[in-house]
């Protein structure tokens, strides 16, 4: 895996802010961020400017430590009074992935335990708890990858759709993971990277960092995915996810579904990639995850030159689709590989120590 | 149906031109186009200025009577070896949908078979045939809109992929057919349109027609095609067709594959529209169907006002896909419905007098 290559979210602790690669402007544009406060970020988050789970949950932490390092609170308890409405406010940036409230309540608890202890002494332990959370998601995606390696063979065709790549999380990203560590090792695998409508995270994300990194790439439309499929191309599939339900339903950029059933029905093993917090045991399926609905600028409008449907079209602009269980041929995490029953592999693996 | 709507295609005798509604223009400008010989007309359907697999066989239809028109041969044999190398020139323009070619094929029997006449006498028959050809497309269209409407109810939400409307055909269109119809019969349908990257005949013709007309239309992108479904919105999905092998294998707008694959998942019936000339006998599957491969510029920069993937990025455009026969319902051509097993039933229909 390439040296040197720009992280989409660090900390800057001499300077007070979080430094955020702005997926905005890529891939024409490299473009940094510094975020100063919880507004700046809910606005990061909000516009994609910092996107993908994994990395929005370590961009969350680090934003929880910012504004209890700001915060004149003196004790814990004010400051963890404090931080739930931080905590509320980041978290309604985007509803859909689980990883965002997962982080903000780690640290969230981290306060908590501290009752008593002085706001100093909190707010070391808040930075701690996201530096860990970051480490623990680099290193939960070098898990993924070596358990995503044992799938594929030299040579293998693979589709991926959206970016959960190393934008999206630390190190060689989650679905990504199985490219980078396959590189590593010389599995000289050709990736077919879907365009991801409508917001082109695949043309302008995915397609640009396995493209800096050597990877041998191939951009495609969404809808061409079975094209690839029938022409025997793609030996497996791997995505990641922005939430998965106890009974396995994948919640996962828009799209994901059409790519899921055409892989079903060309017999083509379709992977998820997420980190065990990716899990949410309280939803029990797909139909009670929430799915975020934006603007309908972002189909008729955004990134062209021109308006390309009619004035006052109506549109449908749902941002994730639910990805049935069945489906799913594994659930690839850091501390294994669940199939199907995924009730009971995924309550096994969320239960172990990671 | 809206009375008043510019026709995609019109022979304009009296001052000797095809006129072409330029599609590449819509919504955002009306432009017509006059052409004027063969070779205007070959970078106007190469281009997408006229679309769409039975539109585009009118069109070459009269572009070879203008071609035998202008021509200044005597005799119907040295007429028939100019309209011969015409007829080859047109076919180059695009090579999957068949209708082109058949409707070029078309023009030269009738020229053929007036050996021995004087040029004029030929020129005529041309005449009348290329008005037959379009007229027959008309009322096939009105045809397969008829059986098409058995197949629905009123209320009923209806997902279509491409343009396969007005503006790809004469009258009501092929696919969008059953929706002119059902609007003329107060059926209330609901239509959810994919927007169909890469050139977006979704987002920009197949909503402008149906707004146009006063058809409930809800622009989605390709992707979402499951998510709609998977939600219970969507009852049939009805699309048309470049070319339909013997055994019932169809080639048409790349996407359309994905779609069909998702629809069967969802136990979602999935309805082909053509007129009876987009059948091949000739083929006798998908994989004898040449499928074109268009310019990589149309994913990465076209439509837009900045490149919107990385410089030098490997792209694969195919501008067709084939939706195995398996996964499709249901055929409807102006002669009815078939049904498999399509090898026997599609043969039966093309046997029969139109």
């Amino acid at each position: 895996m390439s040296a040197g290559y720009i992280p989409a979210v660090r900390l800057d602790k001499s300077r007070n802010c979080i430094v955020l690669l702005d997926q905005t402007c890529l891939p024409r544009q490299t473009k940094l961020l510094e975020i100063r406060d919880a507004v700046q970020l809910h606005e990061a988050i909000r516009s994609l400017r910092v996107r993908g789970a994994p990395a929005i949950g370590v961009a969350a932490a680090f934003g929880m430590y910012l504004a209890a390092k700001a915060s004149a609170a003196e004790d814990a308890r004010i400051l963890t009074d404090e931080l739930c409405r931080v905590k509320a406010f980041l978290d309604s940036a985007r509803p859909t992935a689980v990883n965002l409230s997962w982080a903000t309540e780690r640290m969230l608890r981290v306060c908590r335990a501290a009752a008593g202890c002085p706001a100093a002494d909190v707010k070391s332990a808040l930075l701690r708890e996201a530096i860990l959370i970051r480490n623990e998601d680099a290193s939960s995606c070098r898990a993924i990858g070596e358990h995503a390696l044992s799938l594929v063979k030299p040579g293998d065709g693979i589709l991926t759709h959206c970016n959960a790549g190393r934008l999206a999380a630390g190190d060689c990203g989650t679905a990504t993971a199985v490219m980078y560590l396959g590189a590593e090792r010389g599995y000289g695998l050709r990736v077919y990277a879907d365009e991801t409508r409508p917001l082109l995270q695949g043309a302008r994300l995915t397609a640009y960092e396995l493209m800096q990194a050597g990877i041998d790439v191939t951009l495609i439309c969404d809808g061409m995915c079975a094209s690839v499929m029938r022409r025997g191309l793609i030996d497996a599939v791997f995505v990641g996810a922005d939430r998965i339900a106890a009974n396995g339903d994948t919640a996962n950029k828009v799209g994901t579904a059409a790519v899921a059933a055409a892989a079903h029905y060309h017999h083509i093993p379709f992977y998820v990639c997420a980190p065990i917090s990716t899990v949410d045991m309280s939803a029990g399926s797909g139909d009670s995850i929430v799915i975020e609905e934006r603007d309908s600028s972002e189909i008729t409008e955004k990134w062209y030159a021109e308006r390309m449907a009619p004035d006052g079209v109506k549109v449908f602009n749902p941002a994730f689709d639910i990805t049935d269980a069945e489906l799913i041929t594994a659930i690839v995490t850091e501390r294994g590989i669940a199939r199907a029953p995924f009730g009971e592999t995924l309550a096994a693996l969320t239960q172990r120590k990671g």
